[in-house]
């Protein structure tokens, strides 16, 4: 890399308290587990609910004034789904002139980590949070430019092998909002099964319980065409992203089960 | 089914507003949800943060004081992860005697829907939402009952097949959270995609964009032994454990995949 990679600040509400050796403020390592999720969960406060609310939507990452950021780069969360009014009407709540406070988070599972006993059980994961706040996109241009970058986000090259653009009336009905980042801080743990020393001393204990790791991952499977499909052969652009996420998915898994776990978790797992 | 299903109460933080017929409140249907995922998403407000936090963490459904019931009974939601000084200190504040307000979250994307426009393109998704109120379990009994829950969540029969019970200076130091329930809801999606009257009718368009779905499922790999494994053969409990999730998330997703969408929706779509 030429350059020094850009993170996050570390904010009150942001930094991770524990385990500190697999935080990272990085954007390329938050902004790829977001982008890598195929849903995400938006948390925003009501003030006429007792409770928070968590609603997956679909998230994808851009810049609309600088469409040439990539994910290293400072960046936009576009997000889409049901858009309820209650979200509509606080995100444009005076009291809040900078939008909605809003948390996304997404998380990927990569493994099982079965130890000696179910205290040091752990999972192998990615996890991802940004805050920030959220409005409505408004205009249709940006609009416009959230849908493609949306649709894209499922099928890379999907825009582009559907009927688009769409007409007024589908964009004009389609509700997209804008998160700016405010922070954000990512989570990741691999590596093989952590156990204290009296119980790794303990040669029957070793002999009675399997410890290693059971690697979890997504498949994309065998794409079905709908009753009304006319296309005889699935277009390249579609087989060619199931198989590089198949490929990716069991990759990043078996990697992170059979790495080094890094040193200082193992103290802290011995504490 | 010899009796009525239990469903919980509709309120007005946990009503789902659209698509109504793909909505549930029935407590097997939205256990069951929260049950297979590996990991929930677990939402809170700090005071002292100008945004809501999600957490991911192991939830567990049980019950302490009738461990009897089951996926359709009502149930308490148990949650492991690390528990901040700020989560431990909110659980416990007198401002809240009922405990903490918690909105909790799970969902499994099922498969990729793509329609010949981008306006209706969807997933095929179940999601569920769990509001209710945290404290930390602090009854040593009972810290147990939710540890062995935890654990056996990971991998049926793992609290059996691993060293317990886990020591007092183990116990003391792991945090668990009850959630007592006091609402939730789910949605699923299935089917394959639908496209409005227009350009259904566009056969030019039909033989063009391919239409169908992408079955996405999660898989439990090849189990990886540890460094200092000294079990020569995985054990029956793991190995069935990862064929039948196997068999389960493949089955899941390419039913969905096959399913007809339900009249109600086609319609919402097509608005």
């Amino acid at each position: 890399m030429g350059r020094q990679e850009l993170a996050y600040p570390k904010q009150p509400y942001s930094t991770v308290k524990r385990y500190d050796l697999l935080a990272s403020y990085e954007l390329s390592t938050i902004h790829t587990i977001i982008s890598t999720s195929p849903m995400v969960n938006v948390s925003f406060i009501d003030p006429s609910s007792p409770f928070p609310t968590i609603l997956p939507m679909i998230g994808a990452l851009g810049s609309f004034s600088r469409p040439s950021a990539d994910i290293t780069d400072v960046q936009d969360l576009y997000l889409h789904g049901y858009i309820s009014s209650r979200l509509v009407n606080q995100s444009r709540s005076p009291s809040q002139p900078e939008g909605l406070p809003v948390c996304v988070s997404a998380s990927h599972v990569d493994g099982l980590v079965l130890s000696l006993t179910p205290y040091s059980h752990n999972y192998n994961y990615r996890s991802a949070t940004l805050f920030g706040h959220a409005a409505l996109v408004t205009d249709p241009d940006e609009k416009l430019f959230a849908m493609r970058l949306i649709t894209d986000s499922v099928v890379p090259g999907r825009w582009a092998g559907s009927r688009t653009p769409p007409d007024a009336g589908e964009v004009a009905s389609t509700g997209v909002l804008k998160v700016k980042i405010a922070a954000g801080s990512a989570k990741v743990r691999v590596g093989g099964p952590t156990d204290g020393k009296a119980d790794l001393a303990d040669e029957a204990l070793r002999e009675r319980v399997w410890t290693g790791v059971v690697p979890v991952y997504t498949v994309y499977g065998e794409p079905v065409a709908s009753e009304y499909n006319g296309v005889e052969r699935l277009p390249g652009y579609i087989a060619e992203y199931v198989a590089d996420v198949n490929e990716e998915t069991r990759r990043q898994a078996v990697e992170a089960a059979t790495k080094e776990v890094p040193k200082k978790v193992v103290d802290d797992d011995d504490d």
